[in-house]
């Protein structure tokens, strides 16, 4: 889907996304877990790529961590600002992130790259390594399929990626791939998270 | 390998092996949480499958679990008994746990499966999937690779497998996969586990 497409369309459901999801209370233990983890293992700055409702960019400053969420939707940043004051969000894209070359130890990409076209995939990652140090960390989370295809989110269309290709993709953006983790629930959409080293 | 052939590649290193790879405190702090995790989320007895010097039983055994270790090495279930006397142990093969059919809550199967010839996986899955009852679950740790193939290991020639190829023998053998996670420490070969429920 364009930029505009998948704005427009979290912009008619921001409060409705936000009431569902934009807890982390809400959200899997293991990706708690998980996430808590990654940015424990990372000296510097993070960055929440695609924060929606900001909900985890504050479980990071809560944490300790000097952390900024962006998001394409300005609805997502401006709700952000006024449920979490004391985090920093501002309104940007993979087009263009707005942090300087290799300006970050860290980025969540947290379920941020599941509406872009496939193909535009490579040019998301390709801005996501040149914000990030070498020796810095992305910790990627979306849906896992068998084959990368669309499907009818209920937001916008999204796209299922095989851990494998996605992996392929990080390691022709520049990085290295650490953990990749799949887990099944009930009555969930498979999911699939990837912890990948910026090499250089 | 045959079933001989690793149980005296094993008998003979057994004290290395044990003074090396033999204590929690020497496994991964991630394995170590998965292991609890997984084990916390059963009700029932548990079989730890190939359970070598024992540590994995015990810390089981610590945790409260009713659990049981059985491995093709009598060194090594010797070695195990001593070192965790309050921990049951016997000798026992994939070709039968001696576990009546249904009878286990869950069976921990950590690096278990490595050393069998991959076409001799299938009928080892059925019969940890015989002992599991329905609804029950299996843990199984392996080496992560891109194909099935045979390697060097110090003890005797183990096989990566690729998880997409381990889950599905699983699935023949009755289990729908769960969880599937994959990570790569720097200086060691690479790591999966997965978790299985027994379906039927």
């Amino acid at each position: 889907m364009s930029i505009s497409e998948v704005r427009a369309a979290y912009t008619e459901r921001a409060e409705e996304y936000i009431s569902l999801l934009g807890s982390v209370a809400d959200t899997h233990e293991l990706d708690r877990e998980l996430i808590t983890r990654w940015a424990a293992s990372l000296d510097g700055p993070l960055l929440d790529a695609g924060c929606g409702p900001g909900h985890w960019t504050d479980h990071l400053r809560r944490l300790g961590h000097d952390v900024e969420g962006v998001d394409l939707t300005p609805a997502f940043v401006a709700r952000a600002a006024e449920r979490f004051p004391a985090v920093p969000f501002r309104v940007a894209s993979f087009d263009d992130l707005g942090v300087p070359a290799a300006g970050l130890a860290g980025i969540l990409a947290w379920y941020s790259l599941i509406h872009l076209e496939p193909d535009r995939v490579p040019s998301a990652l390709d801005e996501l390594a040149r914000c990030i140090r070498p020796g810095g960390s992305l910790l990627l989370g979306f849906f896992d399929g068998v084959s990368i295809e669309p499907f009818a989110h209920k937001v916008v269309t999204a796209y299922f990626w095989p851990p494998t290709a996605m992996a392929q993709r990080l390691e022709a953006a520049g990085f290295a791939v650490e953990e990749v983790h799949t887990r099944t629930d009930p009555g969930r959409r498979p999911h699939a998270a990837i912890i990948a080293r910026r090499t250089s």
